[in-house]
């Protein structure tokens, strides 16, 4: 239905345009879609990542013996109206209960297979240096080690990615910038090992040190 | 009138969510929506940039003797389904009837007061090394020695602040990766001399050589 006038939408080619739109047989509005932008954050504290256990859908996380695929970075839509490292800022308050002191950009992840892109930043705790799981959204909030992630436990295949550019840059000494496009099996899971790739990946390396300093 | 079902739509604040959307009275579906992605490059050929004169709204150029502030960097709306540097170089195709080599990411300007979000690639003319104005898109296509840049005439604050980033750059000898929040004085033009600033600049020194090297 057209959002205007609630008329009849068909998909049609207009003119002058090279793509298929849904348009009102009525009154001809044309209802564009756009990949939407996720921002988050790579949170840093003493050496230790910042992870949240999803509590909504998708990839909730489950309390079994053997959690499902439900830990991520804190990331979520940027909102109209917010800027993309204060839109990061807000998720990891909202998922972690952490405050944190954007750093820089870090990562641009196109997922054009289903229409998103992700935008991660680096990030640190800020005063009072607390986090904690935020119900409904997170069942748990933790820092985690480089060598206690539990890379199978990682809910989307751009926080795995992330994650691995990062400890690759800390162990290089110098972060990165990074930009690329996340290439999805059809049908896949949202991190299903061997059903997705990194292509078309710039790495351009920046003169800002990674070595932990705290 | 609601997407889904025809019905009335009003704002609403739903359970669990801190804003304000636009909810179906009927059938209860949340019309989200979010900020856009406008990408495009910044072309350099020979030492000089691509840039062309906009043919369509907003800031459509005017054959006067004091032309219109219509010149413009070659981007638009990221399309679903496509790559941010796909969609960059398609628009360069469209707009300036270019084809381009993708170098790498230059910036990211966040607009939180019209909820787009501009990412700029730097480029160069691929093969066959031509270009021209793609009518009704563009009116003009044209290489610009940095000194002869109109800046007077450039249509988007965007885009003045992402050239005048890439030529100290270029001046410095490295290129940075760019990151900010540009806010516009409300009701201000989309290129207001004094109407807009840039906050919370990163700017990332990488080692990516930027002197001129044809």
């Amino acid at each position: 239905y057209c959002r205007m006038c609630g008329g009849p939408m068909e998909l049609a080619l207009p003119e002058g345009d090279g793509q298929w739109r849904h348009v009102c047989q009525r009154c001809s509005y044309v209802d564009y879609q756009n990949p939407r932008l996720v921002v988050g954050c790579i949170v840093q504290h003493e050496g230790r990542i910042l992870l949240c256990r999803r509590g909504i859908e998708p990839q909730r996380g489950l309390w079994t013996p053997h959690p499902a695929p439900s830990l991520a970075a804190p990331a979520g839509y940027l909102e109209c109206g917010e800027s993309s490292a204060a839109g990061a800022a807000r998720e990891t308050l909202e998922e972690a209960g952490a405050r944190v002191d954007i750093q820089g950009p870090f990562c641009h992840y196109d997922i054009p297979g289903i229409s998103q892109i992700y935008v991660l930043f680096r990030g640190r705790l800020a005063p009072p240096f607390t986090y904690a799981a935020q119900q409904p959204e997170s069942l748990e909030a933790a820092l985690f080690a480089p060598e206690e992630i539990p890379w199978d436990q990682l809910a989307f295949s751009s926080v795995s990615i992330a994650l691995r550019s990062y400890l690759a840059d800390q162990a290089s000494g110098r972060f990165a910038v990074h930009h690329g496009v996340i290439q999805k099996r059809k049908g896949s899971g949202p991190n299903e090992p061997g059903s997705f790739q990194l292509v078309d990946h710039f790495a351009l390396p920046t003169t800002v040190p990674s070595r932990q300093q705290d």
